[in-house]
């Protein structure tokens, strides 16, 4: 089976077991994003860039994961598809020749 | 090819062509996670669960994940594994029985 | 005493008296920030928008006050003033006539 | 009149102007104070600490200290009150002899 597939498998199952569908609104699920992700992003506060517990942020990030993964869901979007058309978007929004090597916006390129 | 294959290949193609990654310390992938959740957050303020608009989430959707897939890459994990990982070790912290139609934190069941 | 000096007072002090100035670069007190906002927002999570702990939320907001009072003084810059500042451009970007009674943005407008 | 009376003064009268008390619920002020986080936390991206644009700096600071003053006068908190209290609080948790010069968090002091 596809990882994608196995890892939404395994999301849905879990949430359908214990009936948490019913909390589980697009509002609620990008809020629940952001929580994860200011978990995440504590383990590097006052930290130089590479000092964050590797096994805290595996944690963290997969609970990050966990909520993208269940709002794209509720969605009905195809992570993989939405993923490449951000990509293709993005190669025209910051050509090679003008953001190769510089961390400025497209809008200040 | 498996979709989190080449959804990486995708992403470190884009990113390699710009000589970004000297940019992607994972600090900074952390900082740039909660920033684009911050995006997709606003896209429900001040409004009803449902009313986001569908297409601006997917693309702020789209960035999360990315920046989540480019971390994960960084520090090398697996993101299927380390999201069956996770339900594997949440599946043990709520139990069915206990937190089925709840949305209580663990340490309140 | 004016109650943001006192507070600043209050703040500094204690930060001093521990030595973590050096750990309060900008960039790092904007990220604290948005721990401590994640944190607050947590307390919604799941629930109605009026069922959040008052008790909690009194701790969580005094936080992100915290740094952000702590980032203002670390550029100098004078609370009162940057925010009279701001409502006068916000009263500019949202004239009367049309945000009365819209949660539009102001390019919506 | 003192500082912060002034600036919730101004907050109010700019917000009823406009009929919007009718969005403010805390849930959504909650949301908006980390929408505005994150807003804040773009100018430090891919950038050294010292790095971020301090007119930008102030303007979204300005904007997640407006957010925080309107949830702390939507529940009643006195601001000065609630900062204080929490830096006693503070006190206590990282005591001076165990916390100075170190950024560990109190319960790995």
């Amino acid at each position: 089976m596809d990882s994608i597939d196995m890892i939404l498998k395994a999301l849905t199952h879990f949430r359908d077991a214990r009936d948490w569908d019913q909390f589980h609104n697009p509002k609620d699920l990008a809020l629940a994003i952001n929580v994860e992700a200011g978990e995440l992003l504590e383990l590097f506060l006052w930290k130089a860039p590479e000092e964050a517990n590797r096994d805290k942020v595996k944690e963290e990030l997969a609970d990050v994961l966990a909520f993208a993964f269940l709002l794209a869901n509720k969605y009905g979007f195809d992570i993989k598809e939405i993923l490449l058309e951000k990509i293709a978007a993005n190669d025209k929004k910051y050509p090679v020749d003008k953001a190769k090597g510089t961390a400025k916006k497209y809008n200040e390129l």
